[in-house]
């Protein structure tokens, strides 16, 4: 693997995910393999989950770890051929060659500003380090995809899974504030690459990007899209299509326990930071059939297992 | 020790004072007790010694430390029950349940906001965190208690005093900003263990809660109040009574030269940072009466001694 | 050497030279000669290179690295003998003793406030930090001096020169904001103690402090100065005699690749961040001719020399 920006740098996905397991069994199995190598991890914009598995990943495999909070006074620039007279004190082209004789990997966290659609699925904060940089690039969730929270659903549900085929519903839920799409873009892009009968449920209005939903199929009745369903997999996103609007905070979206026992038992999962009672109820999300927290613990694995992935090359 | 929230947590303070001072010896001795153990560190407010300190010991047993300032965009609920359609975007359940999943031992630093009592002296933060985390909790001063602090300085206290019942005298001293019971209140529970001899002494309307000042004498002339004594500890809180507030700002209460020279040639001590000319006059400070820094060193000492403590556990 | 404040602390330039050639052959050559020592940093400005470059030349040395932004909640007061009643937390005197006691070797960074020109070059945050600590101080920029990258600078221009006694050009270069003469007045002080022909060009009105143009000559016309140069060192820097104050953007004084041609080949040099188009313009620094990126590479080297030159103390 030469970067880690999505799916699409995975060459085989089934041995990606047996180096997971037995990184999860014993994630101590290599304590020197990253000695000497240094992450620099540079956040855009805040992070707990994916900043603290992230370090805990690298310190396993005994690498350095330099985090960077660069939202304030590092203000870069992404266009080409601009006079740089106004807030932008650096360019990319300098800031990525620079600290890639620093980093033997760099992380980077950005997050869509939801104000313009074409400059955000640029995703160009990232893709612009990709192209600057010499050294291999971790995406720590950028304005459109988020492949470490994907991988690790993906292996959640490969733990966890009753049957070789499960029926997998990703299920908007309300929110009272604009988010991105990364999550759910990323998370079905990974779908898109197993045998699982994927069925995506939302308000009209919220219909992602053609290209994340081919081969999933979209049910605007969200009963309906729960019934048989051995995950659920509830995020709230704002509208592609008008643009990081909120067309919907409709309470009859939230997850509740009746809607959850028209599953097939299915396991609740979330990204997390989840709301209560606004996306999901504290009766779904204290039963037995939630294990949004088992997979967050999985977070550090599956970035352990991108880390060994990205050494080895 | 499964925790350290606050002395109740020490189950033989003899032997602590034991390992401390081996440890004050030879900080150094078991530089791998820690190996592939992460402490999670999380400022919910600002902190200098008690960040730096509690890293070097950490850094002494060869543990990992991963530091957050969680004050800038990461707001938690606490409370149970709620609809968290606010500005609240993660229960405290989840995230002591998440991060336990990349710590060994979670150390928390959170000050009361000294607008509401009873929601303060509930210690919330700390306490939820107990609650829902699975791993070990340091508490790096919660709203109600500083236990590194108070081990620190009873500490301190045994390296110098010049005889078995030392008399110790808690003085209050003037700051112009209010400021939490937290160390008042350690100091004093700390103190309730031992054998010296406890004078308190501060302005009328500053009484502290009674849990912490019995066992204690409470002299409202702080001359009277520094006759004999062997150790001053200088603090400001704000009042308990009348909760947060400011009640005076007299000068008179400042520690200075002429009263040190009413006691047993006291030794000085402050828990830092300290106002000078505001607290103590510089003529203090500057003597050799003065502790403060060997007190604020010692901070390394007791917090490699809990963490010891809670490694062998 | 016992601090890094300037280049008077350099006993040997020939022989520091001489080790940065072997570390930058050689970085990992001793990898546990900073073992169980600590560096605190404390960062009163951002940084970004002089943060990533000095952290990773620590950790190649093993050592631990505990670096602080101090800027927010810790105001410290660096005056004797006031009364600190206002916004000022804490001396500096306990602050430096105290953070010794947790540190091997404090890095500070500190800008000047571009407002009192007496009180800046006293350099009073990293000279009251030297006065009260009892570790190695390094200087990572002080309101008047930078001299990691000076060393950076001169170890770049030692890599490429092409003669014996090269001529070397500091011109300034316009800028929206006003910027400190740190790195300007730190460079001039290490050419100094070269046998290069040092040639300042700026437009009238940006003189530096004469201590640190002595022995440079000072040529008004910046074509005429660039003629036959075989490095041009760029960097704007606002007004010394009238502080602190633009007096120029003239965009006639923008590095240009019309300019470059009339020196000899001149490598182009800039300590970074860079403003594309303002300060110099795009096809120069996209040419073979800039070694930006190089000498920005170089401060990991330099910084990992003066390390090891303080720990070997």
């Amino acid at each position: 693997m030469k970067n880690f920006l999505s799916i699409k740098d995975v060459p085989d996905l089934g041995q990606l995910l047996k180096l997971a397991n037995s990184i999860k069994k014993n994630p101590l199995g290599t304590p020197n393999l990253g000695k000497h190598k240094t992450m620099v991890l540079l956040f855009f914009n805040p992070s707990l989950r994916t900043r603290l598995s992230t370090q805990k990943a690298a310190l396993n495999l005994g690498m350095n770890i330099i985090p960077m909070n660069v939202s304030q006074g590092w203000n870069l620039e992404f266009e080409d051929g601009t006079t740089m007279n106004l807030d932008k004190a650096e360019h990319v082209k300098e800031a990525a060659a620079v600290i890639s004789q620093y980093a033997d990997i760099i992380g980077i966290r950005t997050f869509a500003e939801l104000e313009n659609k074409v400059l955000d699925y640029e995703d160009r904060v990232i893709n612009q380090f990709v192209k600057y940089a010499n050294v291999p690039i971790i995406n720590l969730e950028s304005a459109v995809l988020h492949p470490l929270q994907s991988f690790t659903d993906y292996f959640t549900i490969e733990t966890y899974k009753p049957k070789e085929r499960p029926k997998v519903v990703l299920t908007w839920a309300p929110h009272p504030k604009a988010l991105p799409q990364a999550v759910a873009n990323s998370f079905l892009e990974w779908m898109q690459k197993t045998k699982y009968e994927v069925v995506i449920t939302h308000p009209k209005g919220y219909e992602l990007a053609a290209n994340f939903t081919k081969n999933s199929t979209i049910v605007y009745n969200q009963k309906k899209a729960f019934e048989g369903a051995d995950f659920i997999y509830a995020k709230n996103w704002s509208s592609y299509h008008d643009y990081g609007k909120i067309k919907s905070t409709d309470p009859n979206w939230m997850i509740t326990k009746e809607k959850m026992n028209l599953t097939n038992q299915a396991k609740f999962m979330h990204c997390l930071p989840v709301r209560r009672n606004v996306v999901v109820e504290n009766t779904v999300l204290d039963s037995k059939q939630s294990i949004v927290i088992e997979q967050a613990g999985n977070r550090a694995v599956t970035a352990q297992t991108v880390l060994v992935e990205l050494l080895n090359c």
